[in-house]
């Protein structure tokens, strides 16, 4: 695993997702990997924690989440721009090659049977609870985080750092038709009080 | 209505919530209006347009919400940084002049009882779609969108537009205890492809 790659709490693995970045969704199931970008992810509960993600019926990638029960939420970087949009509109059914053509490089990490995407700022290993209501009415998927780690660079101590960091780990926001916005600058409220 | 302001088609809507912004929730029953603000909120489908939101079991505007089947979800902006950390942060069962104290100010638009929120970019006018498990288990709200409106100097013909528009005006992404990120630069992919 990259030396830059670090554990974070659970309960603050959601931080991960509250900025709203577009995401990569990857699975494994019978010796088939696959990942795709997304768009409609997001944090559910703290504790346990929890996020839901959207996944089409025409995915591939939710075809081998609904077989393992099992999946891997990553945030993307600016440099990973061009794979992030190519892994959001090619598909697995048409080209087997999808993640080579992409180019995505996955690694492990021990103890979880998943494909992580190399490159990326974060990364949530998912256990699918299923929910067959949503996922048949809603195309709902809710996943309780059982791992996640992040590129210490830029989110360590369950904060962002992404303006101490190189503008390449930032974060992506797609809007649509190949648009997207990167995370842009840090702003802290004048009175910070306790939450009630 | 401010002259800035102007309809989305409904099957452009999901695009406000794209970008993953902090939004702010709107809401009104039997003469109580109430404003909170949230992180945990997400496209669910493009047609019908539909959305999710995270609505914690303390929260008054949940209250409004269960009881009169209508909310309004909307973009605030960086000028908003202190409004939507104080409605985030204040109650309406504490404080009866929360809304007052927040400086919020609200705003009406013909052919919806709801309160809509002055000052921010984009407004998502929704009815409830009960769905008492997930409200119950989940804390999770799907509501299906009636109308949406955006501030045209920052989002029109479907595609936000923040490197052209006062930088007052761009979204902000919540991190944890008063650390925000306002939205960033544009980018685009170098290959457009048609979506399959």
């Amino acid at each position: 695993m990259n030396k830059h790659i670090a554990p974070i709490p659970l309960e603050k693995s959601y931080r991960l997702l509250n900025i709203g970045p577009t995401i990569l969704v990857s699975a494994r199931h019978d010796g088939v990997d696959n990942v795709m970008a997304a768009a409609w992810a997001c944090a559910l509960d703290y504790a346990p924690s929890r996020l839901t993600v959207v996944l089409g019926k025409t995915a591939k990638t939710r075809e081998l989440i609904e077989k393992s029960g099992r999946f891997v939420i990553q945030i993307p970087t600016v440099a990973q721009l061009q794979l992030t949009y190519q892994v959001g509109n090619r598909s697995l059914f048409k080209e087997p090659d999808k993640l080579k053509l992409s180019g995505v490089e996955l690694f492990g990490i021990d103890g979880h049977d998943l494909p992580f995407v190399a490159g990326c700022s974060g990364w949530l290993a998912c256990k699918l609870i299923p929910e067959p209501r949503n996922q048949e009415t809603y195309d709902l998927f809710i996943g309780e985080i059982t791992g996640a780690w992040s590129d210490t660079r830029v989110f360590k101590e369950g904060h962002w750092n992404f303006e101490n960091a190189d503008p390449a780990l930032r974060s992506l926001h797609y809007v649509a038709g190949g648009h997207f916005y990167a995370i842009g600058e840090p702003l802290l409220v004048a009175e910070v009080q306790e939450e009630d």
